[in-house]
């Protein structure tokens, strides 16, 4: 299904009120000397990727309800990717997962894509469930089992990806290494840190010039004693071992309670070494629920950082931004529809910050004023902003309403069935 | 020190630039069917107690940075509360903590506390720490003790903190039990809880009719393996065996990580059960920090909560409500009126939540549209609304601008010195 | 598969040498004044039911790795306990989960239980799952949903799952309501609160006089905001809402991060209301991994709570025992055998534990000797107490070395095959 | 005052009896090819060194319950760490905190060193509160202040403790860096990182070639949002960029809930980074009692870590091994009795470990031969053990009951009196 695009302007109504609340906030951002045009330029150009594994309903251990018209293909997965697109103008990327996405006809997907304005952005591996025929089993470890079989033939495949990504014209893997021990004993983890290091460094090996490798750490889940990348420090020392072109990705829902993200993220774009970012949100552990729904100002605080490198650490990539998350009880797409418009407020929020007037308070030790500065970008509703950037690229103002008033999921349902099951968790 | 009232009143530009920025957000507001003028009533009639111990610098186990000006006797804590209220009119209510506060004078007490505008809210006991010359120690617990004569010396504090109260027109006691144990062993569970249970009967016998008494509860610190009333469970078991007139008091920093607080407030509402509530923030244990400094957004979720019973669960009584923070970096007033600021913001913003849209949503399992209608009310800059009930009260617009205006702090150096250190943690 | 009883004694060599091992102990702690007979006889009449979806492989939403040999029917469900039984002797009872394990042959499968020597522990309720067919979907909460229809289709299956556990000589149903929410917004607390006191207290109403309803909660997963009965208060209000009948079951996996559990037990047994005790351990959440694998002192401090409540609290029911563990990387027998020789080892510690020392040094706030007291009878090494209640009872001395010796899971393999699924997570 | 070395041997009623356990459990053992005389001799030389700071009662922020008899000067802490090593033989080491703790007479304070046969292991230095009179407060931080006065002396200041440990025949210090904040915006974290580097890299400079630097990292406390050195990976990136005498020091109280530690100290050990180690246990944050206490388990696979890389790693130093306690409610010297004895009877667990087993266990996946390897070294009763090194070194076979019944506190109680402080927290 493709949207057409003229059922995604506005009408003159909505376009009146909009001008009007954003006239008003421009008109008083303006007087705190923010270049207002600028900005909205900024947020118009940020793109996330979506994974193609998100497309469906998600579940836990538990089980999982279905969603109806959920896509069955790949070309269908980048169709309801090429339908957020058009409605956000901020999704303009794909996230592909192998194996449960090879292309069959490299040719059709590209074009597909293309015509969709979407690019192949991080190829993903998959080395945490078994592959029917697999010769060797993933149960004990993958990259760093103590099997030499396994071990070869998880970085076949990771090599596999990457020449998948390099046809579809991605220019970089991100590794999310799930390995790990459900028992004290089960590992010994200076075996297992070496193999792992091992293995990532033949990987690294197959990267061409223009490739980065972006390598994930998770504290648990789903093993429950120990993960062989539990956290930034293990990423950020395997990815020195490896080379420059290997990252540390950072994925919000990673870490153990408590933890402050926002001075990792800070941390590794002064070290040059920040490299992919995923988006979610989670109250306990890696709950992979809707962008900013529980902690919108942790999420801010991440941001301000990430602006702040952004601004000031050109030694880091370009980052590659993507939503990891899992949609248990709402409308995938609706979901992800939030998530994007969360992300686009709370950038737009970052960039609000008076970056020079915090770095003097900062300096004179005024903490009051420091928290000052913080809450008044906070606080402001940048909504108008996010909107005006959606106008200029000819995307609906209310992307959730006109999704609904458009009937995409009765349209997707009528074209796919109720049966249909993404591949994905 | 007490501020001129003239000196709060803000000048006619600042008035002008607030005018336009609150009419225009009450005409958006109108259109989504909201009374502006109720909800600036109920903001303008909101009144949060400070607790005398707030005035001066906080300190951790670590140590304590002194800051210079603190009051250093009853009457001076009332005159920086009156202060606070001068500049905010939201903090009209005095929260004593006894010994640290027993007035000599309570005649005079009464008639700055009448001068200044302020309320006695409830009374604190103190059983965490031993007096001069008091015959049992604490150390070992006071309610809970397995020795009698702790225990009795602590009913008996208890009951000469009700008199102090009833003397100086408060109307409720506030208990926080730090009793617990910091090894496992050291405590009979049983033991230490049918003692406190004992006691609290005690001390509930002479409550006057029109008085209530607050059970506070907290998993851990001072004490490091358990505490007696860990939890809201314990407490309100307690209040329960204890009769109508004892509550459960809820601070926001008394909670093991993750905990759904919004949730405990919600249930304790509908079982006419939460008589007490204190604000601080923390991102760790019971850090003490300014009011929304870490998790706004669950204070938002937690005001939804608290605004909801309060229209829907008249079994409860009128809420005291208290900021129970600590001061150790910033100054004491300017955090306070931080917090302040932070707490009318947040009760504004859950004001606008569209109670019978979300009901409707709720029933449809609408799930997307719920986090619509609270992010809707999250999303909006408030602060008009907030600024328009100080106008009305003939507060300044901008209270923490104002105090650093009129020179309060350096005032309160010159009168009271750089070495005066109030009583309290 | 049923194993020769035959194959079950331990060689001379075996018993000589626990024997000898079993002197030395029981000579020593005869010195300290324990009565080491009636110990053994408490270790041996302590039964632990082990529930019929625990046969197979679990799995976490990244997936499951099958397990050869998989019971696929109750009958070899039954089998399978009655293994674990001949060779522990302390897994007497088997607890049904409906609708998974609805018996077709009453008669057989009872008689099958006798010829085991299996008694019907607590049956299980499902709702958090949608049977085939079904009316109303669960996806949005059963006991709890706003929907009146999910709800009476809730409370009748709850009732059906009483006349099953009836029929087969069940005394207790257990029920873990997963009913949740995943957003701010999606619940209306008090609703989802009313409407589960309301059923619950509908199921109540089908109760026998001589049965007994046990309310589990936990504070999150499957949903992963809120869960409506998140925690023991709230089981245990709801409980006191339902009547003398209805008690609190504790799972251990069922804490938010550093809960002092131990406390929680002491408190119901107290109270007289702790009705169900699930065993497992956790790192970081629900992990539901081998009993005693991660924290053996907090498990040691618990069963002392145990061990005292059931010396002191005669108003509580004898406790319903239960292994609620899942088996992803081990043979869930294998697992399952460690999990009860876990559990007998810290029960056979508590019941060392010098009740009356303790007591004395507790008055005396000898905190050091406390301590001293629970490290005493933690350090020693019981397992010859329990080898001696093996002895006793005709259970092999090394039961997880003898299910190795005779190759059960190969014979189990042979008989059933590689490709059997047993139904449960 | 100093023990009689007299009053120190068991009675022959004591020794035969531990002769007899010990005969018992070495015959055991050595029937599982361990070898004991080994075992027996490296418990013998595991020697922890004591802080300085800690023979005093130690409080929390809501007071302190002061202990009699504590001593008042660095002799008087020199004699109590004597009475300790007399009473244990462990603690034959003791850790300056300067400013607390500068000689006046190094010569003398060197003698009774020796006299006690105490060396004097790594020196602590201290910016996390003001010295009298000092020039600039760290307040808002010392070696990442943004002020480079408040840097300047903060480095000057380590640079003055290496002098005084110079003199007095240490080999190393830790750097316990407390700076941080209490607020989302009061720091730049790349700056406060980047001036942290720097100032530790100009100390290293001054560092001997036989001396080692340890940098020691804690996510919060006594700041409450962030803290500059937050975890493992920023102490050991700061250590690789200081050169190769620095390294990380681990404290175990320092850690998120949930934390997997032995994994952090198993990497640093790989890679020739773990120089230092400070005990404690905690259920919370940073408690800072007892050693075992809590999470016996945990210290016993943290000692299973530092067994094997002690035997593996040799590019790591000779570990500097600490008590970092606090005592609120026992004994100070009571406390620290209990946790040598902890640490003794892990270690001697940690040492039954058949590493060869467990590595083939390990090989083949055997998950739960793993465990029970692991819980078979653990469930072992080594009290024999650790009494069999305590005979051989001349100490008491139960030092708590020895300094009990030698009545050590009633005697420093007389010669010092109630009043006295020592200098700590």
């Amino acid at each position: 299904m493709i949207i057409n695009p003229n059922k995604l302007s506005s009408d003159s109504k909505q376009i009146a009120n909009h001008n009007e609340q954003f006239d008003h906030l421009a008109s008083r951002l303006s007087k705190q000397n923010i270049e207002v045009p600028s900005l909205v330029d900024k947020l118009a150009a940020f793109q996330v990727a979506i994974p193609s594994w998100a497309l469906g309903a998600g579940g836990t251990r538990f089980g999982r309800y279905s969603y109806f018209g959920e896509p069955a293909s790949l070309e269908q997965k980048l169709e309801d990717i090429g339908v957020l697109h058009s409605l956000t103008r901020s999704a303009g990327a794909v996230s592909l997962h192998i194996p449960w996405d090879i292309p069959t006809d490299y040719k059709a997907v590209k074009e597909l894509a293309f015509e969709l304005d979407l690019r192949f952005d991080a190829v993903n591996s998959n080395t945490f469930q078994d592959s029917v025929g697999a010769k060797h089993s993933y149960k004990f470890g993958s990259l760093s089992n103590t099997s030499i079989g396994a071990r070869q033939q998880a970085i076949a495949h990771n090599k596999e990806v990457i020449k998948i990504g390099e046809k579809l014209g991605s220019k970089s893997m991100t590794v999310w290494l799930a390995d790990g021990s459900s028992f004290p004993g089960q590992h010994n983890f200076q075996t297992a840190l070496s193999n792992t290091q091992d293995s990532l460094k033949e990987i690294y090996k197959s990267l061409a010039d223009d490739w980065k490798l972006f390598i994930e750490y998770k504290p648990y889940e789903p093993y429950f004693y120990s993960t062989v990348i539990q956290d930034w420090g293990t990423s950020f020392m395997l990815a020195n071992q490896c080379g420059e072109k290997a990252y540390t990705l950072v994925d919000l829902g990673h870490h153990l309670p408590n933890t402050n993200i926002e001075q990792i993220v800070s941390t590794l774009m002064f070290k040059g070494k920040l490299g992919g970012f995923h988006f979610n949100d989670s109250k306990y552990g890696d709950d992979d629920i809707t962008v900013g729904s529980i902690k919108p100002y942790a999420l801010f605080l991440i941001f301000n950082e990430l602006v702040y490198g952004m601004a000031n650490n050109p030694q880091n990539p370009e980052l590659s931004w993507m939503i990891d998350a899992s949609h248990n009880l709402k409308d995938p797409l609706e979901d992800l529809i939030q998530s994007l418009e969360a992300i686009q407020i709370t950038y737009a929020k970052a960039l609000l910050v008076d970056q020079d007037l915090l770095k003097q308070a900062q300096k004179e030790h005024d903490v009051s004023l420091c928290q000052e500065i913080l809450q008044e970008a906070y606080l402001t509703d940048v909504r108008p902003l996010v909107r005006q950037a959606r106008l200029k690229l000819n995307a609906p103002l209310a992307p959730l309403q006109t999704y609904r008033n458009l009937g995409v999921r009765e349209q997707l349902i009528k074209e796919r069935g109720k049966n249909t099951v993404a591949t994905g968790l």
